[in-house]
């Protein structure tokens, strides 16, 4: 027996309500103002700001925005359980997608069950990143945090040892997405190098 | 002249990072776990989530979800420069529309032309109301901070001194847009009274 409409409304409300725990899930990022952690709240909005400004390069001429914007929207909301996994943590990401696969079941599944499969198969869908939607979704979610690391001086990379030569491993797939945008950071990243802010590769 | 694809790119970059501001911009209402001041980027996301759980329930059928989504992604961006105007602050609203539209010319003007347009057209649709997407918009802009305030014990509420009969006088026009969510809201008014975390009228 499906629900009333205000007993789905109701879930519905329950479900926006327990996401709010994703404003208290903080990354290695920081802001470029304050310099305080990014939270994953924060990081998602900024990601959809990035799709309605940087659409019209991306790879495929028929981007579907809207599902670009719906996979962004959620794409972080397996980490209110899973915590935030950070890009360049080798041991963490052997069993990220694990971790985030139980919490995707508890999460969506407070939602009625057919906006449950509608969210869970957006997720997939990022995740897997081999539709165009997914792939473009990919870059600016890889982009933006260089971004903020480029316009900190590096913060988050250099009180991690992270080196150019891994910033250019973990980020290059922004082009599968967006190419020119891989080209933009490939010289921002060099600028950021040239200015002494982020170290070529590790000291022999 | 136009800018090449490059300085087009670069620049709509430039107004990405300028945007990163809107995480510096604090509201009035708590988060319901940390209970301390959301931000105006988290907001922002947060109404992208109702947008995509809730379009459902707007009054329209035909809802542009897109366009409700691109109007929440920038409706708050002016607050950059003109700050978070309080929904009870008479006095600071007096004003409001007119520094906002200076922070509007400012902060969207750093898009290439045409998009500067395209963005401050879904602004200019947002604070005029009139439109399906924009009532919707609105309603959940509306409904979100009294989800949370609901969801703190009516902390923002109690420290203004804010009562019932405001709360109401405010936020009823949720129902222009969306009003199943305004029966619910009622509903979650009245039982936030009961509990008594906030004041049915002010005392005579």
């Amino acid at each position: 027996m499906s629900d009333s409409p205000l007993a789905r409304l109701a879930r519905q409300i329950e479900f926006i309500a327990e996401c709010d725990r994703l404003k208290e899930i903080f990354r290695q990022t920081v802001n470029t103002q304050s310099r305080r952690a990014e939270n994953d709240a924060e990081h998602s909005w900024h990601l959809c700001l990035c799709v309605i400004v940087l659409a019209e390069h991306a790879n495929v001429r028929t981007l579907d925005v809207l599902r670009v914007l719906k996979m962004i929207i959620v794409h972080d909301l397996v980490e209110i359980d899973a915590g935030d996994t950070f890009a360049y943590d080798v041991a963490a990401m052997a069993h990220q997608h694990e971790r985030e696969a139980i919490a995707a079941d508890r999460i969506f599944g407070l939602l009625p069950p057919d906006q449950a499969v509608e969210f869970r198969a957006l997720w997939d869908e990022f995740e897997a990143k081999t539709t165009p939607e997914a792939k473009f979704a990919t870059a600016v979610d890889r982009f933006q945090p260089m971004l903020l690391n480029c316009r900190s001086q590096g913060a988050a990379w250099n009180r991690h040892g992270i080196t150019h030569d891994r910033v250019v491993a973990r980020n290059r797939h922004i082009a599968d997405g967006c190419d020119p945008l891989w080209q933009y950071a490939e010289k921002m990243l060099q600028d950021i190098v040239d200015a002494g802010h982020l170290a070529k590769a590790p000291q022999a």
